[in-house]
């Protein structure tokens, strides 16, 4: 364990870079240029379509010093917008998601003061470290329980805190558990006439030799739901069409391209090489080139079309079937249709854009056998992963690499490059793998055959929270390959490994406050600077961009990805809780991040995210179970750790907490999980009713054609900007969006938009 | 392990226990006084309501020397009859529980088979123990994997079958769960009009200040599912009134029988005394007495009944709804009604018989409670339930009876009786706590609040099924108490518990041998027997029957009990699956067991038992996991064995297989489990659509009127007769029941009836 000076010191590096990162976004964020990199929202939710500039001075650099000096007004901004407006302007899922940091102060801050005020003297006061002269320690230890001599009576003091704090998270819990439900029951009550409130996916739709799947449906549905159902969308496969259509998509764009150049000089028609990246080859009229090219692809795209609608092979076993009420629909949703529960699959129809179309045509047997193998390869990965990991880093060595180039000799074999390249090599090589695991994890979920992105999503999330509790907190807790460890697990006795785990935790604080800082402050503060985002902005901007669209496409939004960012933040509960009564001192740490994370994320959400989906927070049971499993682990480990202080008799007292625990998942479970995964009938009800008395003329068969058509066969994105405009029309409370264009630092701007548009796209390509 | 010879003597004494039993069976059933001990069933239907005798020579004793000839001819006979008759016979119930003991024979005849055919030759040639001369061996662990040195390449043979067992034992199961399946949908698809299926038992109404719970659940359902609602039933706490109906009852018993006295003898009224028993108090006339206490019993129910109907208090917030249609049925039961999960639980209503009244009215968070605290007790249950019977047996210390019973000091001095009481009573008080277990865990799933008598019924299986599993397995596996058992486990390593065990298996197998012997023959023997009833009835017959519905009750045809008798069973497949691999010379024994339960167990529910509900085999489920445990069991405990070998790199092959079993487990749960839980509403629209078709006029309010009163309010037991008329108008294959009233054994018999009642009711009280 490090001393206090060591602590301060790492703290201050932090906090220097932290504040480097937060300093450089508050200039680079008033840069007219970088507009589009830090209010992208706002861009494509339509109220802004250039940046404000400061008069006629400049478009690319703010020069009003006064706004410099108001540099860290974001933060109160990010805090001002409330909470209703919040959800109508950036969906549940954000507003509920940026919520989890909220409720970490909830429950470290009182958590904290109380631990300070008990646990800290109760430590400190014990002395145990200093009458011991053998044993080395830290200013820091003596806060920790480690200054408790062994057998202490002491100890009753953590036991009773652990009860306390215990408690307190239930209460939270429970009580954002509740609020979330609250929220997101009101959310869908709120919510206007969307075309997956009618709508059931049903799959696994059984082949019948005489019917085609679309009869078969119809049949199917208009007989064993009679009065309730109204029609249905076949699902095609159309990836290749997909494919036709994105290459289109890229020659078009080259062609505005030309088409922009030829007319900014009229006197010259542009020409193209026709071979590889425009190098090579014979050289031509661009234009006409690529008029020609995309007629072509027009055609095939036509054949494909047809092929794809009139093949019935390309009809995938699965629709999307849409009832009369919503009522229809909810029953439809939760019922089991057949004796035979592997075919007509029923469930509740995501969003139009959050199907993930893909996945909608996997048989149930498949899908078992995919799921066994995705959970045996999941083990392995997170068990092994450093197998595959040392085999890469070998091939790397640098000695094989000069016995298989050998003209790389003369610039390897100078020592000081050597031997960074030795160092870095094997280090790089992890850092890819750890870059890349989110990906691959979320490639196994799809794989396993989710048939939306959210559900995608969520099930990434618990994939790589198991990842990171086995290898960033078990594996550092316990130095040594997950691996290694779980060999010594399987060769300790059932209470031996809380024992060695909670033994271990208390020398770790030090190296956790630094994970913390380095990976909470700096990392959060780096997610606001948006280095990689601005960085690719600038330069597409520079020499990629052709076309208005192509800007678009340059800005890059992101979205809070929760497969990633969730459960790396779960860690910092699992730090906090686990720390809480053994080293009370780390706390402090937490709150920090989760403050400065809080107002983050809140900006974020308002000014850059771009969700790709809406779910209504249906990830709050995940998050909730796996706070729990983080509550669990720090009884336990106290437990373990307890016991090798000599103090059984008073762990006893402990072994209820577990338990509780268990139980209390259980009750939230029954209490509020069914509220994410059913729709109740009597709201249902009471939506159908109050629809068909303002609108008893409304038509849905035509409202609902075409929602549920593969994209491909949208000729625009016309599905998403419904959604969108839906929520316009009608939001939940009156929308100050007009008056929010101008956020306070921005308030002495003047829109003169038009003008810039020429500006960029006569930049060199 | 014993040798060849003690297994020999073991066996004999139990076969030969078995065939007398067996024989004192074949003898006792064919006395027409013992008619109603082992032909109750038929009583019960109806068809039978006198003994046959042999013409005019003997009601009591058969003196037909022919039919003691033929005394095992009843084993054929129950084979015979076949199974759609045997389900509407006697019951979906009985005959896949009679199933159980068919698939053991299903899964171990091929397995031994095998099992000799490849691992006893491969044991028995390896002579390991031959060589080592320090061990002690004899003949039978030759045929062990005893048998095989450390590190023998032989292992292979058995890690081969292993895989070989396992995959013969999920293609079994996995076709027994699809048979059960198919015979489960096609009973209810069968099954004529009943109440259940159209009505959901609505728990946890809400509180209404305006509208009494009546009104809320008419007013609820009417408007959430407002073309299929029809009418309800409203659940009263009449546990006091049932208290006086029973009361009541014995009254007019006591009355029937001294009008009967009198009848006899006209000149002399009876008379009796008032007080205790009729030994003390003043002497009245009793046909006065007891019909002045009859009508003032009669104006206290009346008044109850009265209070109950009147008094709100007395109405619990529960109901059975009934729909229009099975289909509106259907989707109220699989639906949830409202956002908060907590309030208008819907769920099946079970049969009126299996519904137990006394758990209607438990709120939800009271019930997570009472869970809670059912879930601790149960583990306290299992693995210190030698705490209690120790502090007992400690009491039950004869020099502690000594000092506080001077008087029986002589008495117990004697040094022969002292040693016998020494030596018994320990044992006694833990067999009485074995013979009262299943009746405390009956206990406590009725705590649990399981609103139906099958649900409890299953409930208690799983707790009896680990009981025995760490008790009985795993206890006799290694001596020692179980809690010194959880000790020893919690110390030791993961991997070292299956070692442990896994390495003391084949030294028990002679123990289980005995076991098996002990409990399976012998057993199933003294079940046929029916020992206790036997004797119970002569008794009651003799000293207690009054009336001829006294008679009826002496009668006590029993029922499977599920809840005892399925765990006990389940113990079998898991020796069965256990020592297939390690000492196969044991499943003989197994396949024995099955061949004579299945035989014992048809004849029983042919002509014994009288189920007190139906579910449609819900309890598959539970089977097919126990049996999976087994399985898994065993797969562990052979790694662990092997691990002890030095084969460990052979023992890594068989790590796949509990995995696999699991998955396995999913497979099925998610193929079959649904038709369990949930009734696919296709096959509710059939049932609608024809019963539309076929009967236009029915009036199903009439029909549903009265089916889910309280039993007390029915004047009669009505309900159940219905449930049984309705399968008798409408049997699922032409019944032969007329024919068989002759099973082959008494087709000489000629039934005179009528003549005996007068017989039976003379014989002295």
């Amino acid at each position: 364990m490090g001393s206090f000076t060591d602590i301060g010191v790492s703290a201050g590096i932090n906090i220097l870079s932290a504040l480097g990162f937060l300093l450089a976004f508050a200039v680079l964020r008033i840069q007219p240029i970088n507009d589009r990199v830090y209010f992208p929202k706002w861009y494509l939710k339509g109220t802004r379509s250039s940046p404000r500039t400061l008069g006629a001075f400049s478009k690319f650099v703010n020069a009003d010093l006064s706004t410099y000096l108001r540099f860290l007004n974001w933060m109160p901004a990010a805090l001002k917008m409330p909470e209703p407006e919040l959800i109508e302007h950036a969906g549940l899922d954000s507003t509920v998601y940026v919520r989890i940091y909220l409720l970490g102060l909830k429950i470290f801050v009182p958590i904290a003061m109380l631990a300070f005020a008990v646990l800290v003297p109760v430590n400190w006061t014990s002395g145990t470290l200093e009458t011991e002269k053998s044993v080395t320690y830290d200013e820091i230890d003596k806060l920790s329980i480690s200054n408790l001599g062994k057998g202490s009576k002491r100890f009753w003091a953590h036991i009773g805190m652990s009860y306390v704090f215990t408690f307190w998270t239930f209460y939270v819990l429970y009580h954002e558990y509740k609020v979330v439900t609250t929220m997101r029951l009101r959310f869908l009550a709120n919510q206007n006439r969307r075309p997956d409130q009618y709508t059931v996916l049903v799959q696994n739709v059984p082949p019948d030799p005489d019917e085609s799947v679309s009869e078969h449906v119809e049949h199917f549905f208009a007989v064993n739901h009679r009065d309730h159902y109204l029609t249905h969308q076949i699902v095609y496969n159309a990836n290749h069409l997909s494919g036709l259509v994105e290459k289109k998509k890229g020659l078009q764009n080259w062609l505005i391209y030309y088409e922009n150049q030829h007319a900014k000089h009229p006197a010259k028609r542009p020409t193209m090489k026709t071979g590889l990246w425009g190098l090579w080859g014979r050289r031509v009229d661009a234009i006409e080139y690529y008029l020609k090219e995309i007629e072509e692809l027009c055609k095939q795209e036509d054949e494909e079309r047809q092929k794809v609608i009139t093949d019935p092979n390309s009809i995938m076993p699965a629709a999307f079937v849409s009832f009369k009420t919503r009522w229809g629909a909810a029953v439809c949703a939760q019922t089991q249709q057949t004796s035979n529960p592997t075919v007509w699959l029923t469930e509740w129809a995501p969003e139009p854009r959050d199907v993930y179309w893909a996945n909608l045509a996997i048989p149930f047997v498949e899908l078992s056998i995919r799921r066994l193998l995705m959970a045996v390869l999941l083990f392995f990965l997170t068990f092994f992963f450093m197998v595959p990991i040392a085999f890469v880093q070998s091939l790397a060595n640098l000695d094989d690499i000069e016995r298989r180039l050998p003209l790389l000799k003369p610039l390897i074999e100078r020592n000081s490059l050597k031997s960074i390249i030795q160092g870095f090599l094997p280090g790089i090589v992890l850092k890819i793998f750890l870059i890349l695991l989110p990906t691959i994890l979320m490639t196994m979920s799809k794989i396993e055959g989710h048939i939306s992105l959210s559900g995608l999503d969520r099930r990434t999330a618990s994939k790589y929270y198991l990842f990171l509790f086995v290898n960033v907190f078990l594996g550092s807790v316990i130095t040594g390959t997950a691996f290694q460890q779980l060999d010594n697990f399987i060769h300790q006795s059932a209470n031996k490994i809380p024992e060695i785990v909670g033994e271990s935790i208390p020398m770790k604080a030090t190296f956790f406050m630094s994970y913390i800082m380095v990976d909470g402050w700096a990392g959060v503060a780096a997610e606001v600077l948006r280095l990689k985002p601005l960085v690719m902005f600038h330069i597409k901007n520079t020499f990629l961009v052709r076309t208005e669209h192509d800007r678009e496409q340059a800005m890059d939004p992101g979205s809070l990805d929760f497969y990633n960012s969730e459960p790396r933040l779960q860690l910092y509960f699992l730090l906090g809780l686990v720390y809480a009564v053994i080293t009370p001192i780390l706390l402090p740490f937490i709150i920090v991040f989760f403050s400065l994370a809080y107002i983050v994320f809140r900006h974020q959400i308002i000014n850059v995210y771009n969700q790709q989906y809406e779910s209504g927070a249906q990830f709050w049971p995940d998050v909730h179970r796996r706070l729990l499993i983080a509550l669990m682990s720090s009884q336990i480990l106290l437990l373990g750790l307890l016991s090798t202080q000599e103090a059984e008799k008073s762990t006893v007292a402990l072994l209820p907490l577990p338990v509780l625990s268990l139980w209390f998942h259980w009750v939230c479970k029954g209490r509020f999980e069914p509220a994410f995964v059913k729709f109740p009938l009597q709201d249902a009800m009471v939506k159908d009713t109050l629809e068909r008395a303002h609108d008893p003329t409304f038509s849905l068969r035509e409202y609902l054609k075409g929602a549920y058509v593969h994209p491909v066969f949208q000729k625009n994105d016309i599905y998403e900007r419904v959604a969108i405009d839906e929520e316009e029309k009608n939001p939940l409370v009156v929308t100050k969006r007009q008056s929010r264009m101008n956020t306070p630092v921005e308030s002495k701007f003047t829109s003169s938009s038009g003008t810039n548009e020429g500006e960029f796209s006569r930049l060199p390509t």
